[in-house]
């Protein structure tokens, strides 16, 4: 894709205007702006003006929007040149994490410094390097300098910074309800995911859903001494332990008839260049304490994560659980399940399936209820969409190489948000690394990250334009 | 069996007597001897002083013997026509039962009175008329008719009377370290347990044993995201519910190699018995909710009950419990396990057997530990003991019907301690019936059963005497 004149001299201005850049971050990165601690309330508030301040230098008309929380920055930028072209939302969030444990921090979380980091280059350390403020301003820094270099931008561009993301959202439903016009655009661009690694970037291609309910069962109708009814009494733990194993078979395949109905077998494209990028599988699970991976068998690691639905039991119990022993039939047990759900699967209809499945497992002496189910579909998004076309075209062009289409095993509460609230669509690219220690201490975010990021937003806007 | 001149004279004693044995008996009751709660320690002292007097009015000699806790009541006679006659240890508890929730007694519970009832005709109505108070007596009045009629005991008795059973018998294997000599004879008579309905006596002649354990499972060696980990990742709550499922056959037998190694298929002559008896399997199941029986196929409710040897998970945890969903797949389960065992089955071996079995249910991604585990073995009485036939004929002389053998399915601690501690044979005798409501408001306890057990165990007296 030709890339217009004006983009190589905004390229330019980000490479020469990087100090003062980094200036921004670290003033920003300096407002402790923990979203969930009350008593970082008016910090939360700082963090959120500098950003309107921000997005005010590049040309936007910005608010800081009361919440019933912490408060959104809502920015708007019409083109002058080009009043017609693609209207963006972009998002990010100005709320960080707390610092706990403070100690493990090997530097001072609030004052960013650039910090040689042997595998990774300069890194911006700092909490919120990455985690988003790192991350958001790649986009408002490569806005800023369209509309510098050239006295405009070249699309219109509604810009929301959430204040609530560390913390779970509480405002952002009842904001979108009220103020969900003023957000609504063509497309959602996200800064909040992750690349492949430091020198591959990556779109968040596909995210799986979620659908979940606890059952319970009841054998005997209260507990029973198990010397006064072992034997013929019917044990409601024996009956949900076999119920739960019912849902496999050995090779980690779900037996729920229907279960895979609609689900299609991984992208061929895709799953070659997980294959292709060196993912190193024994490397992950190690981290986590297995030395092979258990979902279905024939999926590579990476496919069972994120192409294929699993069914999890998230919490199981019933009977004696103190110390000691008490020799009891237990009257009830209990677990809690959850399913990741992928493309094709209607939660509807699986948690229908599922719930239909378990109840034939147990006999007519066991009463089983299941709690209100809930659920949410998986999401993948259409790779032939043109915005999706300039992402990878300006990924490409920044980090000369292919960007990785990446999956996500769970869903991504502001994506659902969008897409169910706002019906809108959205486009997943971000910068971090599984390094960064995002939610840990001495977070960091990679200088390369912050340039390329810049850079790649700056080829995205130029992209947008022509769409 | 020929019934002695004696043996009339001491049962027309019993008939003639039986108002003055009713008043000791309600004396008795009157005292709140509940052990479990340090406010009636006077009382528990209170009923074993006046126990004690009982057994001096017999012609015994009799202490009150301290313990840690609340007193043991040991009573000795030495024939003195048959100082070479067998020596029996008699064994009842004086102490009762709590009496909350007290509003739902329709009569005070310690003013004993005799009482119309439906279903058993009348019946003496109190806190331990039954258990055991009134059991008790009925070995007490036995003995003391004997010595009031013939000035003598045709046997060498011991009696201990303890005040903790309802509160887990805490001070009983401290005396019996220290004074076991003083309580060990031939064997022990217990007068605790039941009859096998108002008008058929029975003799418990085989207790289940006991083993167990508690088994931990890890999979990840930490609780991770079911979105970043969900498919790859291990679930110790489904390895541990395929382990349990693993443990069954369809037909409810269990999987574990050995486990039924040594264990006799039921008696084919109380299996017979307890069928032509009439047993109401569909009442007992009815009461605890369940349709049918959920043991070994093949096997009646009270061969299963009794006669065969069960896994049961009488508790089972992991994950998260609270309300809620949380997606989230735990590092760690856990389950408690216990087998209720049967003659031929060693409880070490059944543990090592069933850990050996649970283990290999794991793949190499699991961490199994056990808890230490602790067991005792079952017991069957041998019923060609000469004791056994006096007591089998005592009660069919009695009530005119044959004694039904009953099982136990689980273990009753003091013949577990005499057997083990003193090695000294039991025979478990009582007079008790299903609906006394023990440990429960309006207990009761058959007049008859007063009557016929006095009668029986005068017998019993006569018939020990030429053993």
């Amino acid at each position: 894709m030709p890339n217009s004149s004006n983009l190589e001299a905004v390229l330019e201005r980000l490479d020469h205007g990087r100090d003062e850049a980094l200036k921004r971050l670290f003033s920003f990165i300096a407002i402790e702006s923990i979203s969930t601690d009350p008593a970082f309330k008016d910090n939360c508030l700082c963090a959120a003006e500098l950003a309107s301040s921000y997005l005010k230098d590049a040309g936007f008309s910005s608010e800081v929007a009361p919440t019933t929380g912490h408060p959104m920055v809502l920015g708007k930028y019409t083109s002058k040149q080009n009043p017609n072209a693609p209207h963006i939302l972009f998002y990010g969030h100005y709320d960080v994490q707390p610092v706990d444990p403070i100690e493990e921090w090997t530097r001072p979380p609030f004052q960013a410094e650039i910090v040689e980091d042997p595998l990774n280059g300069p890194v911006i350390h700092g909490r919120g390097s990455s985690d988003d403020k790192g991350q958001l301003l790649t986009f408002l820094e490569a806005a800023r300098a369209w509309f510098e270099v050239t006295g405009d931008i070249p699309i219109n561009i509604t810009v929301l910074l959430e204040g609530e993301e560390e913390c779970g959202s509480p405002s952002l439903d009842g904001f979108l309800a009220e103020r969900g016009q003023d957000v609504k655009a063509d497309f959602a661009l996200i800064c909040d995911t992750l690349q492949w690694d430091k020198d591959t970037p990556a779109i968040t291609s596909m995210l799986r859903g979620l659908a979940g309910f606890e059952i319970s069962v009841e054998g005997p109708n209260r507990d029973l001494h198990s010397g006064m009814y072992g034997g013929p009494a019917h044990n409601p733990l024996r009956a949900l332990s076999q119920a739960i194993s019912a849902l496999y078979d050995d090779e980690n395949r779900v037996m729920v008839p229907g279960f895979y109905d609609g689900v299609s077998e991984p992208d061929t494209e895709m799953s070659a260049q997980w294959k292709s990028q060196g993912f190193d599988e024994t490397k992950f699970l190690n981290d986590i304490g297995l030395k092979k991976a258990h979902g279905e068998t024939g999926y590579q690691l990476l496919e069972q994560l994120w192409c294929r639905p699993t069914v999890e039991i998230n919490g199981l119990w019933g009977g004696y659980i103190g110390p000691g022993q008490k020799t009891v039939i237990p009257s009830k047990a209990h677990a809690k399940l959850t399913c990741r759900l992928v493309a094709g699967q209607n939660p509807v209809t699986i948690i229908q399936s599922l719930q239909d499945f378990l109840k034939a497992q147990f006999d007519e002496d066991v009463k089983v209820t299941f709690s209100e189910a809930d659920g949410a579909p998986a999401v993948a998004f259409d790779l032939s969409k043109p915005q999706m076309s300039v992402a990878r075209s300006a990924l490409e062009d920044e980090f000369e190489k292919q960007p990785v289409m990446l999956g996500c095993g769970g869903s991504i509460p502001i994506v659902e948000a969008f897409m169910q609230r706002l019906e809108m669509d959205c486009l997943l690219v971000g910068y971090g690394l599984n390094d960064d220690c995002i939610h840990a201490p001495d977070e960091k975010y990679n200088l390369s990250s912050f340039q390329k990021g810049t850079r790649s937003f700056a080829r995205m806007i130029d992209g947008f334009s022509s769409m």
